[in-house]
């Protein structure tokens, strides 16, 4: 791969700006604009280098992915990772026609981007774990930061949250219950476990590939906030429960 | 240890009649009487030799533990360790003033031995987790167990549990949640975690200490049921975000 240096980073960006939002504070209240067209809208936060995302908008055309870091150069290099997902040509400018942005923004700023209901479904994989108690705030679990989640999701609105830090999913557990929560699908190792094992439909990220591959079990669980997603939910347990 | 035969086993038990319960359906809805005081009454269910529910009873006077199993050997050997607890002599028989009973029964029979609110806590630990997924429901954490146990808790009921299985665990917490119950206090690695580590307060159980030195890691959760019990949560959840 080239070396780019901060500048070269930049003008990479900046000849992208239908694919990478610099200021996405701008569209507010009018991502459905952006993209054309009223699809949910899913978000990962902290993306890294776009394995996942790029993946899950190729997957699923009838889906809007925004993809969120605050570093330009992942930003950059996630870009590359969705042209190539999605077969745009590098020197392609218009991508108006495609489910996926790439936006630079540190989360704390998400209800700057995001009017309430905005989005659909938000993705937390592989946070950052900030082990030291006092940093406890910056965990991307922690409930000042679920407030601000519940506030930009809709009524089908859920969080889907992948680990390999046993720490930061036992904080994060008890951060959802604490909030009273509906919680769905907790796997303690995504890979093993009682049930049928892992399913290969699941769309890894950049850490998971390399966490799985030595062998550390990945954690997961589904957050139901939206009051719709949670009727849905309740129902069908009552189904499966008559059955 | 003496090896004893099925006739000396119950020899030993019968002995013991005070503190030995083998026909425990007889005091359903009287337990109170059988303690002779209105104490709130813990219970572990598959107490195993004993040694967490003999060392609970010595170190809380004020409540009443009853453990329970289903094997009368494991019965008689958790009742050398209630003695020695209590220091009981082996030819005493009347143990009417502790505050701790075996029982031999079923838990499948939860409901023939205890009445609607009579106990307000049980334990369960290190329960056997039945990896089979056409097993699931002999889990004593399966939603058939719960609803008794829901049945049987008072206002301020609470399930405590831990585990060195994963997988039970995961189960479990799955179970909990889909039946919409506020669980606290989820710990994925008990002696170890983000938090300050482990509380010395804490009593092992046989298999705990057994899987700790192996340096197994321990789950643990508690499940808040009762609807004061609840009530209290919810108020201290609020303290503790207000502080
Ligand atoms: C450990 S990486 C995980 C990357 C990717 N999700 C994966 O699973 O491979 C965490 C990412 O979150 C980003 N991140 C952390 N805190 C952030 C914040 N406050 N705002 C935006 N991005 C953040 C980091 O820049 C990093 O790319
Ligand atoms: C794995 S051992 C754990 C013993 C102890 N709690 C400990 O942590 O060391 C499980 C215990 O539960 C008892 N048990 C399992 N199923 C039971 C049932 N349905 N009724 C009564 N006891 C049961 C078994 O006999 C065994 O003693």
């Amino acid at each position: 791969m080239r070396l780019r240096g901060r500048k070269g980073i930049r003008e990479a960006i900046e000849k992208q700006r239908d694919l990478i939002v610099l200021e996405p504070a701008l569209y507010k209240g009018k991502w459905a604009e952006v993209f054309g067209n009223g699809n949910p809208i899913h978000v990962e936060l902290g993306m890294g280098k776009g394995q996942f995302i790029s993946e899950m908008s190729r997957r699923n055309p009838g889906i809007n992915f925004i993809g969120v870091d605050m570093y330009d150069e992942l930003i950059r290099r996630a870009s590359e990772k969705v042209r190539i997902a999605h077969g745009i040509e590098e020197s392609a400018v218009d991508v108006s026609l495609e489910n996926i942005r790439l936006a630079l923004f540190n989360i704390e700023r998400l209800e700057e981007v995001f009017d309430e209901n905005e989005l659909e479904r938000i993705y937390l994989n592989f946070s950052d774990p900030w082990p030291k108690k006092k940093h406890a705030r910056r965990r991307l679990t922690h409930a000042g930061f679920v407030h601000k989640y519940k506030h930009a999701l809709n009524e089908r609105g859920e969080i889907h949250f992948k680990t390999d830090s046993r720490s930061l999913f036992e904080f994060s557990l008890n951060s959802f219950a604490d909030l009273d929560l509906r919680m769905r699908n907790i796997s303690l190792d995504l890979h093993g476990g009682f049930e049928e094992g892992f399913n290969p439909d699941h769309v890894m990220t950049e850490y998971e590939t390399k966490f799985a591959k030595q062998g550390m079990n990945i954690h997961r669980v589904e957050v139901v906030l939206g009051s719709r997603a949670l009727a849905e939910h309740v129902e069908r347990l009552q189904e499966e429960q008559q059955s």
